[in-house]
């Protein structure tokens, strides 16, 4: 799938997008002049949500579950990003053509937007605004292991907000984030209110024991490799469940890996205090790993981007 | 006070502020040109805090209370505006002279900033920002009541987020918000996990019973209006109490208001489908709000601004 004939004949916009690709008010800039109205009430309001599906190698992996999520998301929300689900695919694709870049994750957004100055206390009058542009994949840490601590923080409850509903409610996340650093960690997972484990800062978590994996099943976010890594557990004829996972669970595992868009499966070698699998990555979650990538390599759910605009 | 005379020396930015001002990355601009870098993860990870206070017949109303309580949640997010307290007063101060605006709401935000393209999940390694702007207060609604919806929507829990700390996590306000105004009410008070009132869009509640004034303890931002109306309550001789308070105690009032910064003291004449104090507002309650303006009109707490930029 590439761009349809009319954009295609469109001149290519000027600038240097090689830095870095964006989408903002009906027009292409480089991703380092795009910005959002300080009234926006995506910004004051935290008011908006998002989906980043990511390129590797050129292709987009699973471009329309980012859409499809994405739409759910807007919907939840009431926002309205004022395009169709097609046009939104060809203004990503655009973004990441003109930016060249082989390997990037592409954030798109919709927010809340400027109030009506004669109902500004009425969200629903609210004008809704579109973004979209690259960033660069930011690796989680080294491929032979992370480090991650238990937060006694509370991942914010679906009480209060949607935590399947892609948003930037994310200071729980920094705040148990930087705690975790501090203890010299490389990242974090939070609890729920009962003290169940939920997800950390950007990714979902599984546990390996007994050549079984679980995932927690509830308050968090659904994350696209999450699902995939529930796709390849079948197709390796692995047990998989979602299901309730305390911080026992984590540190008595036999493996445990995270997973992400931006990072694929990554294994988790050392809970706190606790080594996991001998302080490297164990053998299901090598197993995993390999076939996320050889099945990406090999083009499965991609989307190939337009370079030659 | 006003501004010192190095500042006063200055030349007079060029632009049109009638609208209102703004100040980003050094300099004044007007208002509608204040934007927010799309990859500021105050944006992006809704890592800021902020303060509002507001200025009424050319005086600014605690604006040190507000400055105090600005610097406590930069203290307690890790984040660092790179001005100091007094170099912020006079930017406000600089910024409200400029518009010329003689009744506005001042607010001040201090962002996560950029990431540091060398430690990107580090976010002590961001590059902080500051920003000042001007915008209109936007009134609640009439002077003879307002009316509210009890929701079931959970306040985000101190377990997740503090909040205590000015941020812009009000995704379960909106929420709220909206189900509240599609049911024919003006405004929303959520709850708190165990079912008790905490706090609505923007203001802190308080109820009175037999003469005496309680407003929620916990679970809600300490409010410089709440404060200001328990200085006053004090004033009067009249008894008032942080406490648990639940949707009952509400619905069961003798009088009811809100508190905030945008409309002083607010009386609730309605509570879903029950009416408060005959529908008009209590008399204590118009004895509180008559002393707030009485006394604003006298300069209390007031810093003017200066206009003869």
């Amino acid at each position: 799938m590439s761009l349809d004939a009319e954009t295609r004949t469109k001149a290519r916009p000027a600038g240097d997008f090689s830095a870095g690709a964006g989408w903002a008010d009906g027009r292409y800039l480089p991703v380092a002049e795009i910005t959002v109205p300080i009234l926006d009430h995506g910004f004051l309001k935290c008011d908006a949500c998002y989906d980043t599906p990511h390129v590797w190698r050129g292709l987009f992996f699973r471009l329309d579950d980012h859409l499809e999520r994405f739409a759910a998301s807007c919907r939840a929300l009431g926002l309205d990003p004022g395009l169709s689900r097609e046009e939104i695919r060809q203004i990503m694709l655009m973004t990441v053509g003109l930016s060249g870049q082989r390997e990037c994750m592409v954030q798109i957004v919709c927010t809340r937007g400027l109030p009506d100055p004669a109902a500004p206390r009425d969200p629903l009058r609210n004008r809704n605004r579109f973004y979209c542009f690259t960033r660069p994949i930011d690796p989680f840490g080294a491929d032979d292991g992370v480090a991650v601590h238990v937060s006694d923080v509370v991942r914010i409850p679906p009480q209060s907000i949607d935590p399947r509903i892609k948003s930037f409610h994310r200071g729980d996340f920094t705040r148990a984030l930087i705690a975790a650093q501090a203890r010299g960690a490389d990242t974090t997972v939070l609890v729920d209110l009962d003290g169940n484990l939920t997800e950390g800062p950007g990714f979902n978590l599984f546990v390996v024991r007994d050549r079984a994996l679980k995932t927690p099943e509830a308050g968090m976010l659904e994350g696209v490799t999450r699902r995939t890594v529930l796709e390849l557990a079948a197709e390796l004829g692995l047990p998989a469940a979602e299901g309730k996972l305390s911080p026992d669970d984590l540190r008595e595992a036999d493996e445990a890996f995270m997973t992400s868009t931006a990072g694929g499966v990554m294994a988790v070698t050392r809970v706190d205090e606790r080594t996991l699998s001998n302080g490297a990555p164990g053998p299901l979650t090598v197993r995993l790993r390999e076939l996320y990538w050889e099945k990406k390599a090999a083009g499965w759910h991609g989307t190939p981007v337009p370079y030659d605009i």
